[in-house]
């Protein structure tokens, strides 16, 4: 495996020396590999951010692709660092739900927990196992070393705590999975959601205590500058946003706030 | 064309996903490909600062570099996506201006637009371009495919608006270009005007409301720490700067405010 | 030295087209170095805050790593462009101080003061050595030019202005060196001071006006989220932090503010 994709999602920020320490890293093993970064501006400690951004891009990486996330409030204590083998990628880092939901989405074949010190960096500190355990597994991994020289098979992993859609009559309740750059509200509901409540043109729903109904359009400029509408989003969620605005500041809305749709 | 370099020009920030979407659909058709950032901090929806940016680091590139930009508030309307081939490098992205003034720098030699659909991914969303169609674009073009293949040639393309520089009786009147990170004042004027205006030491301005002399200088250590001067930067532009300090925040100035130059 | 490692430590910011002109220069006179971001967002001017970044992550790149750092107050006056060759890495950069921590923890072999201009760009501004003079080096490097044919050899470089740790009696006067994303304040304490003190549980300490007693931890997460704790760091200097929490805004600590530690 030469030029393999090496994927760093974290919530470091690109400040500090902390990313590229994790490159250093990795091409000090394994120099051919192309590191890619998905993003470092994860909110701090949100691992649920976290999951949400790696699930939503893993898809459009190349077969192959080893992707290592670390939000990782727990480092240096009992929480296990794992290697998971999915149908397409790999993903590696702490065992708290920050894999998870992109390794379900395609499949998962394996679980390794990290636990053989041949490849890990000759001194682990209990503050950085994104440099000391995670970076050289990765670097390794892109070498051809085999997934299970890493460590035992396990069988179970962390989920990440993203809400269920409730269905009560006539409404759905569901929630914020992120606020984008451009303040669009991207929710939990995707086309299976809208057909059951029958919703073709107009939602109606409520962000917190506020009733709102807006367009459902096909393209961010099918309304005015500034007018708020609906939009099935580039990753297949509904998505509340502004025409050249910023919803989530105009309707002061937040990660992991209330939405309802209603029956139209 | 093996190593080729293929530049990234945004305004979707480093939080989310959206820039390593675009890099994963590249390296998934072109593994070989150099992706470079050159901005995903322009600012949202601002086109200009886009076409300035774009342009102003261009000409620093091989011969054969691909640039696509992508600020782009009417993606999924009818503007069409195209192809430039300019001198020294190709230029793919909206047909809204972002491209243009590089292009133009360079001379342009043919526009296409972009419309064949075998070289755009199998799915194309109406609010993700920069992922579906211009990425797509960039690798096959990185891989070999002929400009000619992606759609017909178009003669004409949107221009960016920024202004004409005035000139009356004893003054110019231009506009701030950009404010950068160091909150330098970049202006429209380059040597040619301060020769017209007869100002070798020292500039006298008025920027919106208030008038102003400052010493030009050839460095912006010249003067001493927090003091305004003049300097052409590393673009050939007239900078209104503070020594160590923020010019835009001092004087409260913004991208495109007004900025007048009078005979000395 | 085909696939050099060419890093890239700045005051610039990701905004502007700066860095991304560095990269053009870079890659077109040595198109297969691979270029590494170490920070881009050092404080600007803050040359001691580039110093501490570039000492702590270079000794995690691999030997023959070309180390370029511009944070450049100064830029276009007297000071020297130099070019340090270190025991196991080079340092290119403006002497004021920015490489001498990192290359001073490797060992330095020699120094040369940057002046051949066949090995700089054609044109070179006074207001930015980055593009024009330390890019261009670090890329002839790569491709083999021998470090003397740089320039004259030099034998003093200029000292960054960290603080000594004083001793009195029963206390250690030292210093900030650097709060990280997280909001850890980085002091200039290491396990050394520690066992001067004898503290091995607990540490007393005075930041600015404020007494605190905190646990001396191995991992962050050995106190319950949202209370203070001292760790020694990933990089072997003591940090006082808060678990989960941002430690420098809750008590109003800065860069360079003084720090006490008391006998236990």
């Amino acid at each position: 495996m030469l030029h393999s994709i090496i994927t760093l999602t974290t919530d470091f920020g690109l400040k500090d020396p902390y990313v590229s320490e994790m490159r250093a890293v990795i091409l000090g093993i394994s120099p051919k590999a192309t590191v890619v970064d998905i993003s470092h501006e994860i909110e701090k400690f949100n691992v649920r951010m976290g999951a949400y951004v790696l699930a939503s891009v893993s898809p459009y990486f190349p077969v192959g692709t080893i992707h290592v996330a670390v939000v990782d409030p727990s480092v240096g204590t009992k929480r296990n660092p794992i290697l998971i083998q999915a149908k397409n990628s790999y993903y590696i880092g702490p065992d708290n739900g920050v894999l998870t939901s992109a390794a379900t989405k395609e499949g998962i074949d394996h679980i390794y927990q990290i636990s053989n010190q041949k490849l890990m960096l000759p001194k682990v500190s209990r503050t950085f196992h994104g440099r000391d355990i995670f970076s050289p597994a990765a670097a390794h991994l892109a070498n051809g070393t085999a997934p299970e020289e890493f460590g035992p098979e396990i069988r179970k992993i962390v989920m990440p705590n993203f809400a269920k859609i409730l269905r009560r009559k006539n409404l759905l309740v569901g929630e914020v999975l992120h606020i984008d750059g451009f303040g669009n509200i991207i929710t939990n509901f995707g086309e299976t959601e809208l057909k059951l409540l029958n919703t073709k043109t107009v939602i109606n729903l409520m962000l917190k205590n506020v009733k709102l109904k807006v367009k459902l359009c096909k393209a961010y400029a099918d309304v005015k500058p500034h007018e708020p509408l609906g939009i099935i989003g580039s990753h297949g969620f509904l998505e509340i946003s502004i025409n050249q605005g910023n919803a989530a500041e105009t309707f002061k809305i937040r990660d992991r706030d209330k939405i309802t749709l209603y029956c139209s």
